[in-house]
């Protein structure tokens, strides 16, 4: 369990060899964390854990990623990384599509069981720990939203598009996490059908405040 | 901490004591079951765990409940009494406010903090946990979704009502959860005018197979 360190030695002490890269090592520490955040949660995962999980020493673990927090963050932002092209994407196509655009991408990366367990395992985290909420909000706060929000040319941008990540989390939780039926087997076709209006309107409708009777 | 089983003991053994009825303890022990559910996650609480935080003996909790399935199935059902008026809720007022009254009746419940906490307990413990998923899954199943559903003149109702509900559940997940901002500081009628037009749509819109473009 130990040839994520047997590397590193070779070349020297694992600061080395951090500063050399060691790509297979990283990713196995990262997967490593994602199930130890998993089955033991947050308050109980450790980086001794995850460095066990890893087969690697928890000085490696360190060397990379730092605290728990920044293993946490790290593993985050590797289980996003197939999201962060979100933004880009509303802009790919007509603009009053960018609701049914938005949905699709969302619903494509969730039904990709690839995509889906690190988003399962970091969404139980953060729902679970106050610790592992702080950091899951701040990132998707400044790598997501901030960002889909700028593209939006309406008042209050960040307001709806967190309202709109709302809609599509919500589905998440429903569909992957609680299972209920029949919306954990629809077609997610008819999925976006039925929510791309509402996704829309919150990115790009009227303002409420200005016509309250819309 | 005994003073839940002293009372049952001088009327006799705790059965016939719970068929008389004993509501101080039967509160205690659900409200025991929320914190240690909510505090050890639900794989590590036990039965002696709530007993012992609500000063009874572990055979009153068995008495009254049953098994920790069973007391979970208890402490949702007390959590969402306050959300089982919303079938009701939907009738009273025009058709075309549904979406509104839906939307401003959830977000009463969650801004309300003595219904807030026991809500955020029983949604931690479901979203960690799968044999608590499928508790939780099947009483909104059954007490809310379908009802909801049966008031609903639509082709797929208990599919739009679980959408309605991925809304409302979203806003509270990423409102009181992971309180990301600006959401979790905005004005209740602000967020309630924003999303009631989607809510409406998918309570009472078009069918959107029937309709592509809509």
């Amino acid at each position: 369990m130990s040839e994520g360190l047997a590397a590193p030695r070779r070349r020297g002490r694992p600061a080395r060899a951090a500063a050399g890269g060691e790509p297979a090592a990283r990713d196995r520490i990262l997967a490593a964390a994602r199930s130890e955040f998993a089955e033991r949660g947050y308050d109980k995962a450790s980086i001794r854990g995850i460095a066990k999980g890893a087969g690697v020493d928890p000085a490696l673990v360190h060397h990379y990623f730092g605290t728990k927090d920044q293993v946490f963050a790290a593993a985050i932002e590797r289980a996003f990384e197939p999201a962060l092209r979100a933004p880009d994407m509303l802009l790919a196509g007509p603009h009053e599509e960018q609701g049914e655009r938005l949905a699709r991408f969302f619903l494509g990366i969730w039904e990709n069981p690839t995509h889906r367990e690190p988003l399962l395992a970091i969404v139980r985290s953060a729902v679970g720990n106050e610790a592992a909420a702080a950091v899951f909000r701040d990132l998707v706060s400044s790598r997501l939203v901030a960002r889909v929000a700028a593209q939006l040319g309406v008042p209050d941008p960040r307001l709806r598009a967190e309202l709109a990540a709302a809609q599509l989390v919500g589905i998440a939780l429903l569909r992957y996490v609680i299972k209920m039926r029949p919306l954990a087997d629809a077609d997610p076709e008819h999925v976006i059908a039925l929510v791309a209006p509402g996704v829309q309107r919150l990115l790009t409708g009227p303002d409420p405040l200005d016509a309250p009777a819309a």
